[in-house]
């Protein structure tokens, strides 16, 4: 009798909680406190003739400039600079091509922020894994990050759709004037050498598109091949009936662990091997549109 | 006296061999020997209206399907076929939609060709700071590869520009007729779940920026949105005037592993952390026109 018991709620247990699982099933599953809302005192809507890119910026990892760049959509700064270089399987950059726009109110000399304290950067979900490029990989509020254990600093990595600070040689030479977004594999050498502010989380693919540039760097060569930016606005700042209200999933959760877990082992019945194995810029953060 | 030239030899050879060096630094100290030409019996030319994709195949790792890719090219089978699915930040991908047209002479089902034994692969140049999904990551003929030691057998790997068959469920389900293009962070674990023949070596940014589709799985919704490809031809069997001569990076060379080296370890002025580590996907791999 109770062998029967135990085999019971092993079989119970088995089917409610280790049950392998596709992401749909996962996601077909989540509650809604499984999702948080897109941080619209951190979000910056970027308005293309072709659509609008949202990206949400990550102040607790780049606080200086995102100050900045809040500073920069507040004032209209961005707003008629243009996308000047695209760089096929690299990135995509944006700033005024003139270098001569006031900057405005903004500090003009940032410090680079290239890794902050993990302490004061909340709850990290690390991937099993490991990583190539750092001790620990994994999520830190929704977006790619990892720590190193000795030094006790955590960073954003440059996985696909990350923005991050376009800077000259000088480390401190990034003001967030000039952003670009990550369109290819990604250039984690980048990582803490550069300072990354945000990511993509809605229209990458009106940047990724764009005609790569053919001189150095994938910079256009004539001016007219330019893509012009018509306006760069905080979300708060833009009326309520313009606004997108996204959801992103949380990192955080029982969810999550299960979502990277359904696409560390794939039961897809498309998959002949089930891999087995996940690395972080291949994890996805699925954003929702809510009514 | 002796003590002097033995330092006198330290300094030179790590004047030689050892100092640090940027990929430029390596690639202008390149000789002849260190390239080879591109494999004309096993490149194909694919023709867009907006200029020609050049595919290296690698029949090593898929000799059936390679057998069957250059019968297709030869009985013209592309030609006038469409590029229907473009996912962001994964793949381009062509056939026949209508697929109606008849396959003419091939092989109508082929033995998936998920990996092959290590022996007859010819030289492997792994990479040292390991893999997330194989046990060793690394290049064999000028093409990112992995292997295992414990089956041993060994696969091409899903990195930016990598060329296989798309399939149905069925793993035996792709012949070749319909074949797609890497264009977004490596899907490694696709690896070993399809056949990979090969990769793109000129022209991938005419396949990136295509628009991408609003179907499920980025399929184009509408037939007008799909891109004709205007021919597929095996390079050989095209005039030799309008042939382009290109040479790759050879992969078994002092000086590739200095150039995996130098982008290892940065020492390119622009960078404040010289990142120590280095990615599969991350390594490039040089390729040169010739008069």
């Amino acid at each position: 009798m109770f062998k029967l018991i135990v085999l019971c709620l092993l079989l119970l247990s088995r089917e409610t909680f280790a049950a392998p699982r596709t992401m749909a099933d996962v996601l077909a599953a989540s509650t809604p406190s499984d999702w948080r809302p897109i941080d619209l005192d951190n979000t910056l809507y970027m308005e293309l003739n072709t659509g609008r890119v949202i990206i949400e910026l990550a102040p607790v990892f780049a606080p200086r400039t995102t100050t900045n760049i809040k500073t920069f959509a507040h004032e209209h700064y961005y707003d008629g600079t243009s996308i000047n270089r695209v760089q096929d399987n690299y990135v995509v950059q944006w700033g005024d091509a003139t270098e001569k726009k006031p900057l405005g109110t903004v500090t003009k000399i940032v410090k680079a922020e290239l890794s902050v304290p993990v302490l004061g950067t909340g709850q990290f979900t690390p991937l099993v894994d490991g990583d190539i490029y750092a001790d620990k990989a994994g999520f830190t509020n929704s977006m790619p990050s990892a720590r190193d254990d000795k030094t006790k600093q955590a960073w954003l990595t440059h996985c696909y759709a990350m923005v991050g600070v376009g800077r000259d040689v000088a480390p401190d030479s990034g003001n967030g004037a000039e952003l670009y977004v990550v369109i290819g594999h990604a250039p984690r050498h980048l990582d803490k050498n550069v300072t990354l502010v945000g990511r993509v989380v809605q229209g990458v693919e009106l940047l990724s598109v764009l005609p790569r540039g053919t001189g150095a760097l994938g910079f256009y060569e004539k001016p007219e091949q330019r893509v012009i930016i018509k306006s760069i606005r905080l979300a708060k700042e833009v009326p309520v009936a313009e606004r997108i209200n996204l959801e992103i999933i949380r990192t955080d959760t029982p969810t999550f662990n299960a979502l990277v877990e359904s696409r560390r082992h794939r039961v897809d019945e498309w998959f002949v091997d089930p891999v087995g194995h996940i690395e972080l810029c291949n994890v996805p953060l699925p954003v929702r549109v809510v009514k």
